[in-house]
């Protein structure tokens, strides 16, 4: 065959192996991050679409401006805004799924060969995202004695998830969101603020962005660049997000995004300004945490029943995951997980979500997916395959 | 700001200058390449997209295959199969529109510096996709006597619209495909055939497209990767397109689709498959011709009464675009697109479609978009900016 880009050798195998076995239906799945499809709010969103479609047909079937649907724009603009943070339209691109957002800072910011900071473990999808560019990954602790700035050398950004970490399900406290804001606007270095599970806290108020703790100038001109998203909220499968950042680069994600798809779906855009009009959002939200609250409850208790022995985690306060870490040195959880699948339940090991030192002593559980009597059937399994696994190893 | 990647700096402003323009009430735009919106069928699309969500709501609404949704790679495959050519949804990855194919085929094929062939002009928005590649190009002759392959050595692939080019509106004849589809399975070298307006042709019956002249193999095994699309049939708004090729490609396209954006829209392509399955597509084919064929004609004449003394043409038989070039050496058009829009009308300058030489001395005509007075005035705009043009050349 052709000769192939130099990255497509590094694509991870494990993924591939694992998610090919996952879909197999006597497998309970815990190792994507899928939405409970049962919270979609279906009948909404198809009067939503077809009234889209006849009442705006121009719009919702023609090529759209490549930065997003103009009352879109200014509809995200408006819902993150705060006293402190002055958002226009010209902050705002809209893209499809913030995945494509991921895409586009590779492109624009990236030289091959140039580094990103990053948290180890970190965003999976990320490392995927940027693979094409071939990045150095730079691991940052933000608990370190060392500052920031001397961490952060030569990097071309800084990269985080705020809300509950993919994939460790990690809450990052108002101080350390306020030292990455004045970070972000003092270094000159951007702070990217993935938060695609901002609104799934379950037992307190959420913390304000690191965006809106960088709020700078009218329009913005902090240094962060948000990402956002509906995937979580409304529909993942319409493929709709935004990026907020400063003008200039908003401007150059555009010119970056001209060339990857021309626009996002003209129709998903509609769909969102409607659900967004009326409000729709804030109705899915009190259901969905009430849904996934219990979830993440009967997962943990399940822990405690079947894999204390083994494991240690912290209840996450948020988000979709519980993270994992072996109290055992002999536990390697991309072994782990061959017993796991001949046991019948899927996780996400995690040497895929370390781009630096390929940890193998971790876990990640999606809690969201799944009903309670197959989380509790999960734990169970767990057990069982860590078990076998570790007699096998004597 | 933060330092760009290198590619940034690369960007055609000449496009972006009179992209901007073009949005003005008062001028007539034979710049784009956009689709006329009365042809979309309304009614149809909105009664699809609402019956997509109610009883398919977990297809329509959740993440999809990252490949895309079965059910569509099979009929597409169906769609594209004849007696010579056997396709299977092994060899059809589902797409965001055919420029996501682009982008994709740049990231898996192309590392920074290598060489692709494409003949000049030739279609900007591949041009704009393959900027964070970095590629160089070669200007190839299909009309030379010095072979293919003495003409391609070292490049990584060969990329081709054969039916009715963007920008030129040529008609690639059935012996060249012949050698075409030869040379692609022959050499090793991948012959992109990029078919936006493969349906749009007005005065004949579609010529064989060069995939199905390299059939080789069940599922398909020849090197050609075919692009094609719902937005010059259905709407572009909707976002949906597709690559035809080998298994192997498919496969790693796919993985760097995983990368780029998870997967496409799950509400466009259940309203694609359904488009397809109850056959509105082969039902909106006349009525699209027969609007083009008379806005080709209409502008056809125009040019003969306001231009036939400055520019040569030819009548294409398909497509969307009419290519002027100058008769008279002095005229550069990326001059004369200041006299243009002055005169209230925007054409594209040939500048922008060739990445090898940046001629000048051509346009850009698009008829699909303006009814026929529009475009009928668009010419004696243009007649009246060119004599103006001249007389300050002068």
């Amino acid at each position: 065959m052709t000769k192939l880009a130099t990255w497509t050798s590094q694509t991870n195998q494990v993924t591939k192996r694992f998610l090919g076995l996952a879909n197999q239906p006597e497998i309970i799945n815990l190792g994507g991050g899928l939405p409970a499809p049962e919270v979609y709010p279906v009948e909404a969103l198809s009067r939503l679409a077809s009234e889209a479609i006849l009442f705006h047909q121009e719009t919702a079937l023609g090529y759209g401006a490549i930065d997003g649907l103009p009352a879109l724009r200014e509809a995200i603009a408006q819902a993150y805004s705060t006293t402190k943070l002055s958002l226009t339209r010209e902050n705002v691109l809209i893209v499809a799924g913030a995945m494509q957002a991921l895409d586009l800072i590779g492109k624009v910011l990236v030289n091959p060969g140039e580094e990103i900071a990053v948290q180890c473990p970190t965003y999976m999808g990320a490392i995927d995202t940027w693979l094409p560019r071939e990045p150095r990954y730079r691991d940052v602790r933000l608990d370190s004695d060392i500052p920031l700035t001397d961490q952060t050398k030569g990097v071309k950004f800084l990269y985080t998830v705020p809300n509950f970490s993919n994939p460790t399900g990690v809450l990052i406290g108002l101080e350390t969101r306020q030292a990455l804001a004045q970070f972000a606007n003092d270094s000159g270095i951007p702070l990217i603020e993935d938060d695609p599970y901002g609104t799934l806290y379950y037992d307190s108020p959420p913390l304000p962005s690191i965006l809106s703790l960088s709020g700078e100038g009218q329009p913005y001109r902090g240094n962060v660049i948000y990402l956002g998203t509906v995937s979580k909220t409304i529909a993942p499968g319409l493929r709709v997000g935004w990026v907020i950042a400063r003008p200039e680069i908003i401007e150059v994600l555009t010119i970056a995004k001209q060339g990857t798809d021309l626009c996002t779906s003209s129709l998903s855009q509609c769909i969102v300004l409607a659900a967004l009009e009326k409000g729709l959002i804030a109705e899915q939200v009190p259901t969905i945490l009430d849904l996934y609250r219990e979830r993440r409850d009967t997962l943990c208790q399940g822990l405690t029943e079947n894999l204390s022995e083994w494991f240690t985690w912290q209840k996450p306060v948020g988000g979709m995951f519980v993270w994992l870490n072996a109290r055992d040195q002999r536990i390697d959880t991309t072994e782990l997980i061959e017993y796991a699948l001949d046991s019948g339940v899927c996780f996400s090991p995690s040497e895929v979500f370390d781009p630096v030192s390929k940890r193998r002593n971790g876990i990640r559980l999606n809690f969201t997916l799944n009903p309670p009597d197959a989380l509790l059937e999960a734990t169970v399994r767990m057990g069982q395959a860590t078990e076998k696994y570790l007699e096998d190893k004597r």
